[in-house]
């Protein structure tokens, strides 16, 4: 096909139109990636492509947002606060699910979450007012927790939703802690920006054996 | 997350991962993309995701095949073989649905169609006898018919099949012709392969005036 073509879906039976269109909402998906994922749809048995539709419709209209934390999940509550085995006395504040997801993967922490979504952003609009900061200092207040470990992103916004954190926890009785900043793992000194570098050297940790 | 982790989703709630699973089976989505994609449709309007995967599920239970030319359409009949204004007296003969919406985007075509969904292929367990070649002859065979044009892949399969139709049209009164092979628009004589070029200077077409 042409570049041209890229985006005519005009002459396609409307079932198929349709088809392409939708799978061209997703991010990252174009008109051309769209058909070919369509079609694709096509050739596959109907139960199984039933069962792909399916599932987006019921995580959307199924899932729920745990009580405690903030966290998507199957239940009222999500499987790491229901965990007896898990840390409670340690929160871990994380701006988004995929957040918790990718240090869940890590397998190095047991402590529960907070899930904020978001982070303050006087840019877009987002004040403090709009996140669960409520909840957070009800559970750090709670006398069950010992330390919040803040793991935000860098940059202006998770620095400012930090530094917000810790003044309103600043009357509990909790630790704040923030997740190091340094060179990551396979990283080449020579390409690491120099304010990374700078943090990394500032909180350098000790590995002589005395 | 770590490379390592691309391929977990056992910690995720279940509709999550079930979402996850339903999208890795698309063609070139891995696990990550997919969580992408699944944590994108969870902060979309909850209308939109039962429209965007009822649209797969009504395209693939819903969708019909004409019964003329083996198109996908909405109705029994293709938009294009119910086209008093196409010319019905030339067929196209072409391998799958995409490739009738490829040429349907040049413009250039006013005929109608044939569509094989398939290439004989003795290495893929494809004989003749797979593909529908018995409605092929019937149409050429009509009398309405004047030219059947191929439009097949080059390679094996797709010389393999242009020739067992030419040979099962022999009998028929019709014209058989092969769209041109040459050079693209915009490629390189220096990195086009020796077989094209060949076939593009015995093919060469006439530009003098007189």
């Amino acid at each position: 096909m042409s570049p041209i073509s890229d985006n005519h879906t005009d002459g396609y039976p409307a079932l198929l139109q349709e088809a392409v269109e939708q799978f061209s909402t997703l991010p990252g998906v174009g008109k051309r990636t769209a058909l070919r994922l369509a079609l694709h749809l096509l050739r596959q048995p109907q139960e199984n492509v039933t069962r792909f539709g399916n599932a987006f419709i019921r995580l959307r209209s199924e899932v729920k947002y745990c009580r405690e934390c903030g966290m998507i999940s199957d239940t009222e509550r999500c499987g790491v606060c229901s965990d007896p085995k898990r840390d409670h006395s340690v929160i871990c504040v994380v701006e988004s699910l995929r957040d918790v997801l990718s240090i869940e993967q890590t397998g190095e922490y047991r402590g529960v979450y907070h899930v904020l979504g978001g982070l303050i952003s006087p840019m877009d609009g987002i004040g403090p007012e709009d996140l669960p900061f409520g909840r957070l200092k009800q559970r750090a207040a709670s006398g069950e927790v010992s330390e919040v470990i803040l793991a935000l992103s860098t940059g202006m916004d998770g620095e400012t939703t930090a530094f917000y954190i810790s003044k309103i926890l600043s009357g509990c009785d909790v630790k704040i802690s923030q997740i190091a900043r340094g060179i990551g793992f396979g990283d080449d000194l020579e390409y690491t920006d120099s304010y990374t570098l700078g943090k990394a050297i500032a909180n350098r940790t000790l590995i002589s054996l005395t």
